[in-house]
């Protein structure tokens, strides 16, 4: 078996990691110019966001395994082989580091550091400004899946009151939340968010869910928090409920276009704090462990976790 | 029994709270001109930075309910009566406010916001900074009581390593953190610290312990968060540590000087967050609730919590 390698942004820790633990298994990087074998030995692949003509001649492809949870980026590429299995990361320790973002994000919002940071720029002791207390600040969180359900945990853990919404609905395998699902629910859901976060998968049914249409069904100054996924936000509509004060800030780690470009009117916006696609990233040693179980699995003839279903996008 | 109460920055809610569940006891507005009783019926006084002649002829004053956590002020008041017993508050809802802010505070600086936000300033996509795990930041905990003890429950519950430093020693009431006291471990304690909470009492013990020998015994590039007292800190020696790189960043809530004078150079600081000592208040019903459970001990002939030691300074 040879698997041939390419992530974007990798500084070589995770290529030497998969070669440690993959000792007899021929890994070529597709980036070595010097690597010269035939495509047509290559059953496996290990990416994150492969070029354009990375698929070009591997006629032999079997599994694709992604460096990643999210596959959108993966699914719209235009040389993907038709019948190849997609292997996602499942949270590998993402969930964690999401978790935190999120978490920053609402004691953001909930203690006012906004308004506290406008009042240190004008040296101005604020102390009329008034924190919400925890138990008043309601989360709703848009997705239940791995990520959703751990960031709704540790929400919950520390006292806010959490509700995920999930399109076909799950019980919550984790403490203190509630869930709900379907269409139905989605308008009470989103009255009683004064945080909303978005960690649903991007597909055809979710892209541009964060528009003006459903942002006027938060309670007047709520507070987004994106770590999903750019395509899910109407970035313009953004922009005009943060000016009416139907939202009275956000926090993202995700736009339309990444790098964000630097003419971007979010850069400089007040109420807008804006972090570079960096909530979770992909832990090297966890992630490889999770590549080569899956590895495992399919040689042993077993179906790994993490097969992406093509049709629903995840 | 009259009880006189005067609490610096109450809009009327706490009095009017007190008179509802005190509603047989003649309860004396200091600031009401209107009323002119006789001082020397009043025994009881509920205060929270009462002005320099308000202890004036109280001569039979036996009790002094604080309407806070910290009372080094009140013992610093000049007519303060030398036998009146004083009480004040427990935590009473500020410990999860305290935890609150230390969460914030230690998320700000585990995740590299600082950094995001200046990059965000210059327009710049900064995917390189990158975050340390929880597990690897480590917190200490400057006092170890019951502010102390539920801000490390709750960081612990995060994922955080947390380590208390007392005076005297305190078993951990809590789950999940060490507890270390004594002045022989003070050293390792700050040499472990990436982040350092200060929440000791002021007394003449603690006064200016945050100060240049201090910082220089913390791991190069620390963070200071101080939701205890400015009384603590050495703000010019604060000012170097920080522009010799020794101190990264630090997010205070106390000031030597209340309200922060508009030309401090603490104001424009890049790397400093500054909140106007609103880090955790008092809630108005379960302070109320605790005055008056103190109120029935002392009635009772019992010793109510909260008493103050006025050598040991709280």
């Amino acid at each position: 078996m040879s698997i041939l390698y390419y992530c974007d942004d990798d500084d070589g820790t995770l290529l030497s990691a998969l070669r440690q633990r993959l000792a007899d298994t021929n890994i070529i990087d597709w980036q070595d110019q010097r690597t010269q074998l035939p495509h047509s030995d290559i059953t496996s692949a290990v990416v994150w966001m492969p070029p354009a003509d990375f698929f070009d001649g591997l006629t032999r492809l079997r599994e694709i395994y992604v460096f990643a949870a999210g596959v959108d980026q993966l699914l719209a590429h235009p040389g993907l082989p038709a019948n190849a299995t997609i292997i996602r990361l499942r949270d590998a320790g993402m969930a964690q580091q999401m978790a935190e973002y999120c978490l920053y994000g609402v004691l953001h919002h909930q203690r006012r550091m906004m308004l506290l940071r406008r009042a240190q720029r004008e040296a101005r002791w604020a102390h009329e400004i008034q924190a919400d207390l925890a138990a008043q600040t309601r989360v709703g969180i848009l997705g239940a899946g791995a990520l959703g359900s751990r960031v709704a945990e540790r929400l919950a853990l520390n006292g806010y009151p959490v509700t995920c919404w999930s399109r076909t609905g799950r019980t919550p395998k984790t403490p203190g939340w509630r869930s709900v699902h379907g269409a139905e629910t989605l308008d009470a859901f989103l009255a009683s968010s004064d945080i909303l976060i978005c960690l649903l998968p991007l597909t055809t049914a979710t892209t541009g869910i964060l528009d003006a249409a459903l942002f006027c069904r938060l309670p007047r100054g709520a507070f987004l928090i994106n770590p999903g996924r750019g395509g899910h936000q109407v970035e313009d509509e953004l922009l005009a409920a943060l000016a009416s004060g139907q939202l009275s800030g956000a926090m993202l780690d995700v736009f339309s276009t990444e790098p964000l470009p630097v003419d971007h009117p979010f850069w400089a916006h007040p109420a807008i704090i804006i972090t570079p696609h960096i909530a979770a990233r992909s832990l090297v040693s966890e992630s490889v462990e999770q590549i080569i179980s899956s590895m495992e699995a399919i040689e042993r003839g077993d179906s790994p976790q993490g097969i992406v279903d093509r049709q629903r996008g995840y």
